[in-house]
């Protein structure tokens, strides 16, 4: 279905091998031999197609879908069409995640270095890497197996890069050391100073910032996101954290591992974010605080002061969710009962000119 | 009156051919013969130089100004100072996009590639394009008639970019079809991986972004602005959209046509905006949810739920516009009385402290 | 301290040159000849490093620290640990700043165009300067003494940058003067089209910008911010102003010297920003209005208004800074007690009830 332009698909595969992909357990007279060509919407139609439903709101799509097979939760196995091959997982999406991998894994093709990237000679590149043309690797930086660096990349001088690494059109990483499995997108920066300079009457005096960034395994970077370098420690990215697109992050913050920044939220300096922390998009977090594990700031919300682990906060000056909306149907109905009042005593006044006038 | 190390002029049109341009109606009496050379703000000086009225705040500007012409509304005419020739129009500020246009064309130039640009042999560029240096042009890309692709921008494997199209200094496009008159502004980033994976407590699991990012013709898409591809559907683009710097698309999203989106808003992924529709700078709409033809979405606003046409919200959660500054303004006054009240008694109190202290 | 793979030191400096250099005053007794290797944070250990307190919550490192110098103000020097050398500076932050610039110099080497730069035989390129791999200099510009073009940056037809400037690894700079000293990080738009188009229901239509971006000594502008080219009068940065990352400035923009522009924070058009103007990060700032000399917008804060000198905003709409929090307490107090009444009230329907049942 993926535009084969864009989209290189691979198998088939049977039922039995998609089933041990996805960690998913065939339901009870499933035919383990039956054979998958691509993945799909509920929408789709084919033997050969396999989607997965998630969300309660899809059961009638699902009901109604032509698939060839499905991943579901247990729980759905009973309104599936006739015929239709079930896969049974308690993450239906993740199984469809690793599935869908299977159909459209990253190519890694052949090491190559195009003739017109420009690769010191004072650097290692690991002869599995593919540089594409444009790209700049300088001196000293190291650069995994399989590890892909797109056209007019930049990786500065010493960085280290691990491996199964990508490193997207046009981005820059300097001062920084990238585990493996790392992807930074198009655009994104890593590396750069830090925002830090002495305020002073007769002007600003940069201080100079002399700490790096680490990004360990798993890590993304989402499109012109920015991720400072430490004043004098580092700025740390914790394994499997994802960072979507337009996202900030300040000097000698900690991100913990597995955290998801959407677009458009920031962090400031020396903030630290523990483990599974979420930002949601256009929030923000004001520097020297933390945000404990597993807290999530809402869209548009921000936090200057430390959050408990588990909090789900929203707003600006924050409260915890349910609060926020509580508030906030209060507020609406004080306003509307004032407004109501007003608008009584309006009309009685105008009832009281009118007799007056009579 | 630009630099001309940064702006080509052509020129000197007649009094008649910039009405022609325009679509403007000389006022009875002009002299169509007469010879423009540039376009000028009002306060400019110069027989040879025209410009334009469109709100009622300069009029007086108007009435004092040394100009040989101006663009205006015929409900102005009366307050022309002596001696200004006079074009008349229903939109003055588009008849004068119109004639600056014509004076500063977009340069066409030769086709050429720079041998320093990086051309794929395996990709098709129209002779009349122009590749600047370092470009790089992968195998299997087309790009139409008159398109120019800056320095150090990307054009990724198998894309397909239309006529008349520029392709923005360090920006990147894949996995996207193009459509005429499209520009991609410096830094942009068009066709990257989706923010999608399957969320688990042992890690996050990348799903693969299987849809593309189709731009209708006339589109133009702001620096260091990102538009994500679809997860499996299309993010799509409609015609003669306006996108400013710094805004987020996220995948799957349709934009209709003539849509505005003033920077550093950002709108989630499965997101449908009508024709029409204004997002003001830093305004967001969350994602699955459809804003109505022509509504608008003021600064710092937000909504996470459908908005009918025509509307126009302000505040997050959003309301009516109107209904927002009534609403500030009762809040503001509320709190205010209540100080005032406050303030009284601890007045009172202090009194009665007084008192008790005769 | 610094990883030596990133960042080269000079030194060492005795205690008498770094008072010079950071235009403090040695206490008395000080050992002007003690030699000093690098620079430190307060947990350091060593008798050749050196440190500073600029800030009263870290007074009990500062008594257990080992460095073997310290920069303090004066009010803190009763409390040095023994046999600490110190330095007595008003501005403690300011002359570690320029004292740690003294062991991290900006790397200047020798002037070099690296064989895979491109730069056009019509610029002119100072013989001092560093041109890395990748980079384009397009024809016309001029480029002075000292400064670095990074790879894959790109200077346009044109533009003239100043002495002892940086252009960041992937930057494009088109229509502008760079004054000295100017930092465009990795990824900076500066002197693209302004967002002007005169909107029609048949269509937007393109308002050529035929404006420059002028930029003064000693600016910064941070990682992927844009800054837009006039319209028709210039858009000026004035010298020594601090852009952060994802910052906009909109067209015809005039700010000011020495202004502060936190991350995220935006400037629409034709808007001024008088001289020490601090935005928070996520700001915005409506077009055509004036801030005033000294005036501070704080996080996600943001005005549709003129805001005088020297105030303090918070809040959109905002308010003063002090009363926004005053207001903030008084709502939620307001808030609260309507809940407790609800509540109270409740219990005692719930009571009527219980009694009504008996």
């Amino acid at each position: 279905m993926a535009d084969p332009r864009f989209f290189r698909r691979v198998g088939p595969f049977t039922l039995g091998e998609l089933a041990r992909i996805g960690g998913a357990e065939p339901a009870p007279g499933a035919d383990l031999s039956r054979s998958f060509s691509d993945v799909s919407p509920l929408s789709g139609d084919g033997a050969e197609l396999i989607g997965f439903l998630d969300n309660r709101k899809y059961v009638p799509a699902f009901q109604a879908s032509k698939l060839g097979a499905c991943i579901i939760h247990p729980a759905f196995r009973d309104r599936a069409p006739e015929g239709m091959q079930l896969l049974l997982a308690k993450q239906p999406y993740k199984s469809y995640a690793l599935i869908a991998q299977a159909f459209y894994p990253q190519e890694a093709g052949e090491g190559y270095i195009h003739p017109r990237a420009i690769v010191d000679a004072g650097a290692e590149v690991h002869s599995s890497c593919v540089i594409e043309a444009g790209a700049v690797v300088q001196t000293g930086a190291r650069i995994g197996a399989r590890t892909r660096v797109e056209s007019n990349a930049v990786v500065g001088r010493n960085v280290e890069i691990g491996e199964d690494c990508e490193i997207g059109a046009c981005a820059s990483v300097s001062h920084a050391l990238l585990g493996n499995r790392v992807r930074i997108y198009p655009g994104a920066r890593v590396g750069a100073d830090g925002f830090g300079f002495a305020m002073s009457p007769t002007g600003h005096v940069r201080v100079p910032q002399l700490g790096r960034v680490i990004i360990e395994d798993g890590v993304e970077v989402g499109c012109n996101s920015t991720i400072d370098r430490g004043a004098g420690p580092d700025t740390v990215i914790g394994a499997g954290t994802m960072i979507d697109n337009l996202v900030q992050i300040g000097h000698n913050c900690h991100i913990g591992k597995h955290c998801v920044l959407v677009s458009q939220s920031g962090v400031s300096g020396s903030t630290t974010l523990e483990d599974f922390v979420a930002l949601a998009a256009q929030a923000g977090v004001a520097g020297h605080v933390t945000v404990g594990m597993g807290a999530r700031i809402g869209v548009k919300s921000g936090t200057m002061r430390d959050v408990p682990p588990g909090v789900e906060l929203l707003g600006a000056p924050p409260m915890p969710a349910k609060e926020f909306w509580r508030f906030t149907t209060w507020l609406m109905k004080t306003y509307e009962e004032s407004q109501k009042e007003r608008r009584a005593r309006m009309a009685g006044t105008a009832e009281t000119a009118e007799e007056g006038s009579e």
